[in-house]
């Protein structure tokens, strides 16, 4: 990667502020979506919509935010979509799809960042099976761009709607996608054994996310089932010409947040472990938020915590021709919000680390 | 306060007590040993041993042990090991074989219930390659039992030695090996992904162990190296007939206690799903510490916390022809203390659940 | 498995076994009674009730206790109260003076060991101005004894109805109680700023009770009006003979179980922080949960964690002439199932340490 | 408080970096100086120091500032002292007054923002009797500015020496003193009961900082000893003119950042809540980080995490004629890092808010 370095001075001083709508302002994806961009110089909140808390300030719902001078929440309809530029759309899926073909049909100028799961897939039959309701705009469906930012740059610059990743999907792609591209892996078998914390199940009101039940306690969900899985077969099928399908395995961990995925993988024959390093440093070199990390040390959620980085390592496994790739992002971030702000960064013209620059948190 | 006795005791049905001696008993598997074992008919500690803390009570090292009538720490060498008739021994690897020795040459009716790692594996080269130091005691290696109690009565009952095994090991063993002598799955690319709490890495001061460092965040962890991976291999080959090297990533999660084994495995050609959980239902159908989950139902640290019992599901994998086993212990007590205790009950006759009758503490 | 029942049954002696109803099997209070209770040689739950979750098995709703052996959940109109010597109701106020007046009526023999609020204010008004309406029973609340074990043993062994007190009010009243009749601290401006686990706010769906939200941050709650005040009140007035009103000042602490308070208290004029510690050490010298801990020796919540003990210490306030009184507890145990079962010792004649033997889980 | 709006356009763009040198770059205060200060326009960090540290990078001792570009690590005898602007100093008390002297004999031109406590305490027989030991420079503790922003701006301006207050005072301080020179309240029997998480103290090794032992419990410590205490007397009696001694007990709780202080205290006669409020409120109005939240509004420590923010509220006791103010800060960052920043910009005429514009990390 390259040595990241503070980019506020460098940037364009008279940058046009984007007039933004940021949709479902009261999940935890869309509070982070406003952490990160009220620091940003070219973009401006001028409408946040959360239907069941209409008519309440920010600081209602997400204290935190209190001291950050955004408008008061109001519902999707009271939204001017004529004074809008960019939506961030942080609804549930099903929900999204339905609220983007509103605005695009009435709005067509105006540019989706869509952090909910709707535009992901790119076959209509696999979404149905996967959420359990037909699509109701798959013509949108098709002109959508896969939002994982560091493999898609072209796309995500024009494109109307952005359909960020998953957070699952980001770091899985960011760890297997330069691997199968250089052929130093089997697309078969792929084993992603992973771990999230709380936030990846949203501010919902559910037993298991209650602190007495999460904490102090570590719980394995939606094995074989879970309906990111689909999203990864698909970008890794796409970059790889096979039919892949993952082993996808995700565990509850008590932490707020950070995600962290062991992929387990066979080496091609003629590969190695040196070979994978090698792939994942050509591939992100010039990146800004991707680190390869030096050979040994250990990728460890705490260390991107609120931040937008990735970071990566490679290990030889015991077994014999297989590897094991471990990767790890702040889900919240990386996951959703910073990589929604990443992609309005090249979806817009501006440094692709601007309002991106914060430090992890660690402690 | 009156010093509290356990009322237990009142309740002996003129029950012989075992005297015995418990070696190390500063760390968090001394500790928990005594927890469980101050409530045992059939158990008196006599002795207590923590060589850098000799002198002071129990209370000055763990006030949580502060009413339960035991005597002070002393050093190993002023126990009086004529009044001792069973020896649990907490004590690191390397130190356990020599004192382990020592007192079997001086006092061979004295029954040591081992749960360092110095008497697990068979192998002299394994031991030396995998502990750093050829064994003092290879000639005792042979006669140890290993400790698995559930698989292993026999020995149990009468070896001078048992060896009880590593956390890990028991989560994993108990997991798979019902599925590899039932021959369901195949004993090539077995992966263990394994999560376990920060007790597990014992009382000594590292700086990854800080709270604040390990707190709200996940970190592998020994990737590819950990020592108890060859005590895996060691076990399922044996149970196999094949010569069985696994894959073994264990991950420090922020909670103390727990301990998760995902296992990621291949059935064998006729074999399925069901296959599977028939073979672990048939194997554990009489055993008290071992539940095997409905189908769909997740195995949950938290639902073990504390307990002496194991909790094991497994599930289809997305992929054919593969399987995922998922095994929940708590690390102190079945993949430590409790394990001990259960050896114990074994060798000298009691019922094989006195002191582990505790439900786990949730939440 | 075997499903997994209490060996300590197999050492009976002869002892009759009471019949139990657990009203309020679904919540934490409830599962506690039932994982403490199960280890009873003198209790035999029959009937557990949830009206929400009748029809389900104990592992349904609590996992960690599948291996208990338990009754499936009923309704509280399925019991058949023929069959019942006491009743352990771990519903909330309101529902439960209204079920407890019911039973009386028409099974008078029926012991009540009630863990809500509802029979613990001896004042009808204040009972109103707290709970926001008008007790049904209030001749019932004259008959209630304050199930403070260690300051109403008498009451305790007969009354219909022992009303075990909130688990604020234990650990406050415990640490008071004798200082103030001692006469050594006066009975104005007692502050008590006092710290839970958030099991304390039972298993409700709330927003602030998320892993998300209550994790690693510290909230306080309930400031000037906690509804536990006024019954700290009513019992320090009743021991002093002065009509106190205390600050009480709660926060909610990121972990699960455990609670302390800090009281603040000024000294009366001859007395000084000896005589507190000699008052503490009087009154509780026979006790067997009770303990003063050495000079200086710190209180902390994880050393009582999961058992009946409170620690107690008092420390010398930098202001002269004022202390300050630490005691830490379980909330759910010593703070309310575990205080209930020492009644029902002493209500039915048992050892009053019977199923409470656990030392405390640490770490 | 004025509405906080981030500064970042606002801010002059030609200014003049000032070259830093920040001693102690291994612990966590540190760290944080760090995290905050790559964002800072007018700050180049231009040497690091960590006696025991030296030669490594910042990658090896923090890793989530691996991407910061930073210089690696020297001994303090290493640093260029001719290049050095501004130092801070993030050494333990002691070593602190030492190189501190050392720098301004030879460098009279550097200036100082020290968050050790070496140069807080005015009178040096505190100093001696809080810290054990005499005192090496009192000369410089005279020119020392008490380096609590917002009451002490015109002397941070210039002082040579900026003392920046220690974590407890920052809170206890910014939530009393507008309370003390309004003279709403009694400068008699204030108490303060205070809360931390663990990072307050420090990244040293000890055994009741390991995540097993502080995890899930609260401990209090220091109780009536500790020294923090003479400071907040010190700045309170500047305050109000009266020899105040205030009651000081500090609890450590299961978090790793964050810190909550309840004050209680006695109203001054004529004086009611309202008049407490509107003494803060009029206090702080035109500040950028001192929040006074609404009327019966939780001050909470995950929302201001991270962040320069405090967060303060007021609320009625139970007993009459008296109150409770309650606030929050994160203490690496109000309480430490955050304020030492924001002394830097008013010692070198940066707007305040630079660098600390970040909202706070919630979840």
């Amino acid at each position: 990667m390259i040595i990241y370095t503070n980019q506020v001075n460098k940037r364009a001083r008279q940058m046009k502020k984007q007039k933004a709508a940021l949709l479902g302002a009261s999940g935890y994806t869309g509070a982070d979506l406003l952490r990160l961009g009220v620091c940003h110089d070219g973009l401006e909140f001028v409408a946040l919509t959360a239907n069941t808390h209409a008519g309440k300030s920010m600081a209602d719902v997400f204290p935190h935010l209190a001291n950050a001078n955004l408008p008061d929440l109001i519902t999707n309809d009271e939204v001017d979509w004529q004074n809008i530029d960019v939506v961030f759309c942080g609804l549930p899926h099903g929900t999204s799809q339905t609220i983007i073909k509103q605005i695009l049909d009435n709005n067509p100028k105006i540019r989706i960042i869509d952090m909910s799961a709707d535009y992901r897939l790119r076959d209509v039959n696999t979404y149905r099976a996967t959420y359990g309701a037909k699509h109701i705009a798959p013509e949108l469906q098709e002109k959508a761009a896969y939002g994982l930012s560091e493999f898609n740059r072209d796309a995500i610059k024009t494109a109307p709607i952005i359909a960020c990743p998953g957070c699952y999907p980001t770091a899985s792609l960011l760890a297997l996608l330069p691997l199968l591209k250089a052929g130093v892996i089997s697309s078969s078998d792929i084993i992603i054994d992973a771990k999230s914390g709380v936030t990846g199940a949203g501010r919902g009101l559910k037993q298991n996310m209650l602190m007495a039940e999460a904490n102090e306690s570590i719980a394995p969900y939606g094995v074989g089932v879970h309906r990111h899985a689909p999203e990864i077969d698909q970008e890794l099928s796409k970059a790889s010409g096979d039919d892949i399908i993952v082993n996808f395995t995700p565990h509850l961990i008590p932490m707020s947040r950070g995600e962290l995925i062991t992929a387990h993988v066979k080496l091609n024959k003629s590969s190695n472990i040196n070979d994978l390093r090698a792939a994942l440093e050509s591939t992100y070199k010039d990146e800004p938020f991707i680190k390869i990390l030096d050979a040994g040390v250990m990728p460890i959620t705490g260390h991107v915590r609120g931040s937008n980085f990735c970071h990566i390592n490679v290990f030889q496994d015991r077994i014999k021709g297989r590897a094991i790739v471990i990767a790890v992002i702040d889900n919240l971030v990386k996951g959703s919000a910073g990589q929604a702000i990443q992609n309005f960064n090249i979806a817009f013209g501006f440094d692709e680390t601007t309002a991106l620059e914060q430090m992890p948190l660690f402690p």
